[in-house]
């Protein structure tokens, strides 16, 4: 709903604050086996509370049975409808890495990965390498020069790192190297539209030389690139909404979503104290405040029942410090569904709440769980409407129409 | 919905006839201090036994976080939706007052007012003025002459008057004189944009002439101009629906959106005895009759609890008459949320119900308000897709693809 024409008539500015709080792969769907969701079975009075006093639904990320990346389920509440901003991770990622993408640039995502003598991929993760010891290779990776264009590469977290291409002629129409699965070949780049020729011969360029600097490695001998990308053409977060945002996130693609947004970009520890930190010390420089955060165990996709539950309990005790910090709008939601018993990110709908001074809670709602959350007043609605709810909420949009 | 492609294959005529009765305001959201809605309040018995009846979901009048004007909740639950048809309320009260507006047109709403000696306004709306007592004020204004375009004065509702502007040049591109605010100075207009300037220049060559002829008056020595509007082009509702409709309300706003979507226009008395005394006169006429019913007190925005809730047992007593003449489809909705302990109109879904040959009640669904509707089988929806419901319901509608 940015780009909506009804937007600059209706949105005015003042002074209440809003913090959105983003769980990445809560609630989700029920465990096939166990039958409910790690958030049914988590003890998080804290999160049950603010359920208590909002108004609340479920939020579709995309549309009926679309399963979306994160960048894409985050992208979508900040009001950006992923089915008109079509864009690959790379150059959100390139940009959280600190990679500036221009006008003509491509960028792609590239993991440190090991293959055997036959070019098949046996690790797509390097064995889960720190990124201390990641760094090395990196480095081994930034000294490779490629004809004709100009080629940067900077480290991302654990085995990845991202590779920006500058220069005349380049297209993000190409095929990626990864296959995606142990077990497969790596694949040689393609041209899949008319102009992406050169892009991928220089990709596989790329991809050739830097297997050979890293031929003697003994847990990543090899690049997987994938996600090919130009500059993301985002409207701007803060003058179509009137706010002053801020991005918090330990990641480096939801750090390049608040860059590509533009919005002040905070980069944090990968726990969430250090996120609620990050408000409270730019508390009076902004009036939004996204936090993303992730829980380890959704993020790496592990999946872990008991694991997810006890994240859920960690990420519980620190939101009575939000609670303390009393936004004006308090809203709490998930991203995208990653259930566990499920291959990946699924299409489920996934809790949303929103706490203000006009809200009482919903009869029916004792929960933040999507049981719950299911009779709440705000129903079942696309994730591209929840910031003008938010903004709704926070007093920030005049009457549309006669 | 109105401007589907799909429509024009999938009408058809049939003899059945539709009540949609809409009540201006209801549902809403629960007064923050008493932690319920009027409607919850309200003993409405007859509205309760409809529900009963019938299907029924919550009305999202635009989109979420949006707050719309009554215009536009109206137009959208008839099909036209308000993102595509943007217009001002200019036009649509003329049509109203009785005034033709005719494409190169401008329409300005008019308000009585009183200004100090500064030209502060101290009163919006010349203290209540009933409508009689304005007569002769408008008459004064009815004989303002400016140069090189034809104006033309009509008499609204109290306070409410509405001047017509047609001649070459003339746009829509200006800015109020009405500073919305008791304290503020009347606004000197001036043109939005390239086309503006001439409009602007005859507003206030039209203000000035009016603020002679009103400066003895005791409660009305100024007028106040806002929403410059030219022609509303709406698709012919009875012509896209295959219909012979009817459109009943005292509002001068009201009548004009029947007028511009081409219904026969029926202005009554402001009860809703009167509304209904309407319908049944022209029952043999029309096959769709649509009752825009405002209670006094969210009308003026008053926002009393006990006003509102009042008002709602009066329509309630009505309502059984309109039972008496048995429509083959009969739906209630709100139009827009207007909640006391609000400022102004609010985002939040109204209530719809509809009851047909086909409908059964809902489980969960006891009473007609929103805390039980929320659990009704039609869910929340958005308003421009009420009247496809509708004709539905009437077997209005053909089925669509092969």
């Amino acid at each position: 709903m940015i780009d909506s024409p009804i937007m600059p008539g209706i949105v005015r500015k003042n002074d209440r604050k809003i913090v959105m709080v983003v769980l990445g792969g809560i609630g989700s769907a029920a465990d096939p086996v166990l039958g409910r969701t790690a958030l049914e079975a988590a003890r998080v009075p804290n999160l049950d509370h603010i359920a208590r006093q909002s108004s609340g639904g479920l939020v579709i990320p995309v549309a009926p049975g679309i399963s979306p990346g994160s960048a894409t389920g985050n992208l979508a509440l900040l009001g950006y409808d992923p089915l008109t901003y079509l864009f690959g991770r790379g150059a959100l990622e390139a940009l959280g890495a600190g990679l500036a993408v221009e006008v003509g640039d491509i960028a792609v995502r590239g993991n440190l990965a090991m293959v055997d003598g036959k070019g098949v991929v046996t690790d797509r993760r390097a064995d889960g390498i720190p990124t201390a010891a990641a760094a090395p290779l990196v480095e081994k990776l930034k000294t490779i020069k490629v004809k004709g264009v100009e080629v940067e590469v900077a480290q991302s977290a654990g085995h990845r790192f991202v590779l920006r291409l500058r220069g005349n002629g380049l297209s993000a129409e190409v095929t990626d190297t990864d296959p995606l699965k142990v077990g497969l070949p790596v694949i040689t780049s393609s041209a899949t539209g008319t102009n992406g020729a050169l892009t991928a011969t220089l990709i596989n360029d790329f991809t050739a030389q830097a297997n050979a600097l890293l031929s003697d490695e003994p847990v990543a001998n090899a690049v997987l690139l994938r996600g090919a990308t130009g500059k993301p053409d985002l409207k701007s977060f803060n003058e179509s909404y009137q706010l002053s945002a801020a991005g918090i996130s330990s990641f480096p693609l939801h750090l390049g979503i608040a860059a590509a947004t533009g919005m002040a970009v905070y980069p944090v520890e990968h726990t969430f104290a250090a996120h609620l930190a990050a408000v409270r010390e730019h508390w009076d420089e902004h009036d939004f405040f996204w936090i993303h955060y992730q829980e380890p165990t959704s993020t790496a996709g592990v999946g872990d029942f008991n694991e997810k539950r006890r994240a859920l309990e960690k990420v519980d005790v620190h939101v009575r410090e939000l609670l303390d910090l009393n936004p004006d709008v308090l809203v709490v939601a998930g991203d995208m569904a990653n259930p566990t018993g499920h291959d990946g990110h699924s299409w489920h709908a996934v809790p949303f709440v929103i706490r203000s001074a006009g809200t009482l809670g919903d009869s029916g709602v004792e929960r933040f769980n999507k049981r719950d959350l299911r009779a709440g007043s705000l129903g079942q609605f696309e994730a591209k409407h929840a910031m003008m709810l938010t903004l709704a909420h926070a007093g920030k949009l005049r009457q549309f129409g006669a």
